[in-house]
C-alpha cells in the first residue's frame, strides 16, 4: 500500500484505542527504571520512544482525539511531553498498580460514554511492530467485525519459535477470523514445540480489539463487582470529577489480568492470526535481536565501540560512550547515568533479582 | 622505627632526589592518559597520587628543595599542583621523550652545579612500596657507600615469583652492598624460574645511587657524546637560561635507557637486595595484587559494586558509580569520563594495542 493509499483509509470517529503505558519495564533495567520505564524510552534508537511510536502507529488509521494513554499518574507529565498532540481528557491515570481488567474497564465505560458505537483496540506501549501497515490492515479487519458481531477479540501471532516466555492461544477454524479454543499461559518447552507442531496456535500479544458494547456486557457477566464498582462513576466520564472518582474508587478494584478475569472465562473470544513482525521487547535479548549487529552478532545502542575477540553482545550506553570490549560473548553491557550492569545474555532473568538487590544495597532511587 | 626516631634521623643537604615522572603509563589506559598518566593518580585509593606518596617517601630523609621532579614539560602544572612545596627549579622539564639517560645526565649535571659533594638517587614517580621505613634506611644505606665510593648503585628487590615481566640483576658477594656480575632484560619463564632457583638474582626497579661524581665520570666514559652536548651548558644550570638551553640541546641527545647506556657498560656497578614490598603497578593485575579484595577477589576502587557469580575481577570507575557485574571472572572493568574498558586481566597486554585503536578509531584525545 502506498502513503496516498494509506491516507485515503477511512479515519472514523467510531474508533478509539487504548495504549498500556503504566509498566515498569523492570527487566531492562538500569535503562528502564520505576522514575523512566521502558516504553518511554527509545529502545531501538529509532529517534522516537516506544510509546511514540504506538501512538503514531494508530494515529494513521484512528483520530487523535480518540487515542487515550492508561498509565500510572506519576507519568502524567511524561506521557504529556512525549505526545503533545493529545489533551489531559485523553489520559487515563491510574492511581495505583490494579494489572489490566480495571484499567480496561476504565477505558471502555469512558469511551462508551462518549459513544455507544465505538470499538476500541487496546494494546502494550512497548512493543515493537516491524510491517506497520500490515497492523494497521490487521486492526481495521477487527474493528470491523468487532463493529458487527458481539466478540471479544484478540490478535493472535504467528509463532516462529517453540518460545516459551509467551502466552499462546489456541484457535480452530477455518475463516480469517478464528474461534478461540483455548488460553495456555507460559508453557514449558516441550509444550511449546508441541504447540508449534499442531499449527492451531498462536501467540498472545495482549492486543484486543471489541466494541464497548460486548466489553461492558463481558464484564458484566464476569466480573459483576468491578462493573458495579465503576458503573456508579457513570455521571462522572469526562468531566472535573472523574478524577477524584477514580482516587476514590480504582484502588477498590480487584487486581486483575484482563486475559484471567474476562478472556479465559468468555465464550464469544475469537482471534485474528497476524504476522506483522512482532517483538515485545520484553528483555535485552529480544532488542539484540531485533536491532542491526556487526558480523559477530554485537548489537549496540547509542555507544562507540570497539569489540575484540567478542559476540552476540548487547551493549547500550548513553550518547557518546566509547566502550571496548575484550573476550565477552553473550553479554548484555548496558551503562546509564550512575549506574553499569554486565550481565550474560542469558541471565537476563536473573535483572529483577538484581534490581531487588540494588534496590536493598544501594538505593531504590536507582530503580 | 617510630615517628620521633625517624624524625631524628639526618637530613643532609648532600642527598638529593630525582623523581622520574615523565611516563605515560599507556597500560594503565583509560585510567591514565597522555593528558593524565598514571603517576598523577591516586590508583590505590589512598588519597595522594603516585607521585604525591614518592616524594613524601623522600621527603622524610632528603631536604624538600632538594627533590627534582622530572618529567615533560607538558605535565609542569600538574607537578605544580601537586607538589605545591616545590619550585619550578626543581623541575627538570623535557621538552621530548628521551629515554632515561639524558634525563639522568641532566639531573645529575643540575645537582653537581649546586653541590659538589652531591649523591642522589633515581627513582620511578609511580611504583607502590608497602614498607616505607625500610625503602628510607635502604636509600640511606646507599647513600651512606655512594658518598664514600666510586659506585653505581642500584636497589634490587628480592624476587618472589619467576616474573617474566621484569629485568634481573645477577649478583655476587657477602657484603651487604652485592657485586653486580650482570643484567638480564625480561626473561622467559624458564630462565626466570632458573634465576629464582640458583637465589642470586634481584629484580632491577629502576632505583638508582650514586655520587653526582660518579655518574658523570660513567657518562664521560660510556656516553661521551651526550655528555659533550649538555656538559656545554655548564653555565646555565639553574639560571633563567637553563629552559632555553635544554629546548635546544636536549632534542638532540641519543635516546637510550640509564640501563643499557651507562649500567650495562659501567665496571663498578653495586647492588643492594632490599625486600620493602615493591610493586611496579605496571599493569591492572599488578594493582589488583596490591589492592584489598572481596571473599571472591574480586578489588574495587571508587565503584559501588554488586558482584553476582563474579570473581578475581578489578573493577575501576568515577567516585559513585554502582556497578553490577554478573558472571564474570578474572577481568578488568574500567570506566573513566566518556570510556569503558572491559577486558580480561590475563589480555591486558593488548592494551597498548587496544590504545593504538582507540587512537585509530576514536580519537587522539581519549589515550
Amino acid at each position: 500500500m502506498t502513503k496516498d493509499q494509506k491516507d485515503q483509509r477511512p479515519k472514523t470517529k467510531d474508533y478509539f484505542a487504548v495504549i498500556m503505558a503504566g509498566g515498569i519495564g523492570s527487566r531492562f533495567w538500569p535503562m528502564s527504571t520505576s522514575e523512566y520505564p521502558k516504553q518511554f524510552h527509545d529502545m531501538l534508537g529509532v529517534g522516537e520512544s516506544l510509546l511514540q511510536r504506538t501512538f503514531a502507529r494508530f494515529a494513521a488509521i484512528i483520530p487523535t482525539e480518540n487515542i487515550l494513554i492508561s498509565t500510572n499518574k506519576k507519568y502524567k507529565e511524561l506521557v504529556l511531553a512525549q505526545l503533545p498532540d493529545i489533551s489531559e481528557q485523553q489520559l487515563l491515570l491510574e492511581p495505583v498498580m490494579r494489572n489490566t481488567a480495571p484499567c480496561v474497564l476504565y477505558a471502555a465505560l469512558k469511551i462508551h460514554h462518549q459513544n455507544k458505537n465505538a470499538v476500541m483496540v487496546i494494546a502494550p506501549s512497548d512493543h515493537w511492530i516491524d510491517d506497520e501497515t500490515e497492523f494497521q490492515r490487521n486492526i481495521l479487519t477487527a474493528f470491523k467485525a468487532s463493529s458487527q458481531q458481539d466478540i471479544l477479540m484478540t490478535l493472535g501471532i504467528k509463532p516462529s519459535n517453540p518460545n516459551t516466555g509467551y502466552g499462546y492461544i489456541q484457535f480452530n477454524g477455518t475463516n480469517e477470523i478464528k474461534d478461540v479454543l483455548n488460553f495456555t499461559e507460559k508453557p514449558n518447552l516441550e509444550t511449546a514445540k508441541q504447540f508449534l507442531s499442531e499449527g492451531n496456535y498462536l501467540w498472545n500479544a495482549g492486543i484486543f480489539v471489541w466494541s464497548t458494547q460486548s466489553i461492558l456486557k463481558a464484564y458484566k457477566q464476569s466480573l459483576p463487582t468491578m462493573e458495579q464498582l465503576f458503573e456508579a462513576g457513570n455521571y462522572v466520564w469526562n468531566t472535573d470529577f472523574e478524577d477524584d472518582f477514580i482516587e476514590d474508587n480504582y484502588p477498590k478494584a480487584e487486581s486483575i489480568s484482563i486475559d484471567f478475569g474476562i478472556m479465559e472465562k468468555a465464550n464469544n473470544v475469537k482471534v485474528l492470526p497476524v504476522d506483522f513482525g512482532w517483538n515485545d521487547l520484553g528483555t535485552w535479548g529480544s532488542l539484540h535481536q531485533k536491532l542491526a549487529k556487526d558480523n559477530n552478532q554485537n548489537a549496540v545502542v547509542n555507544a562507540e565501540t570497539i569489540f575484540r575477540d567478542a559476540s552476540n553482545n548487547m551493549v547500550r550506553t548513553q550518547k557518546g560512550k566509547h566502550v571496548v570490549i575484550q573476550g565477552l560473548d553473550n553479554f548484555i553491557v548496558v551503562e546509564k547515568d550512575n549506574v553499569l550492569l554486565i550481565c550474560p545474555k542469558d541471565k537476563e532473568q536473573d535483572i529483577k533479582e538484581i534490581v531487588a538487590e540494588v534496590k536493598a544495597k544501594f538505593s531504590t532511587k536507582l530503580t
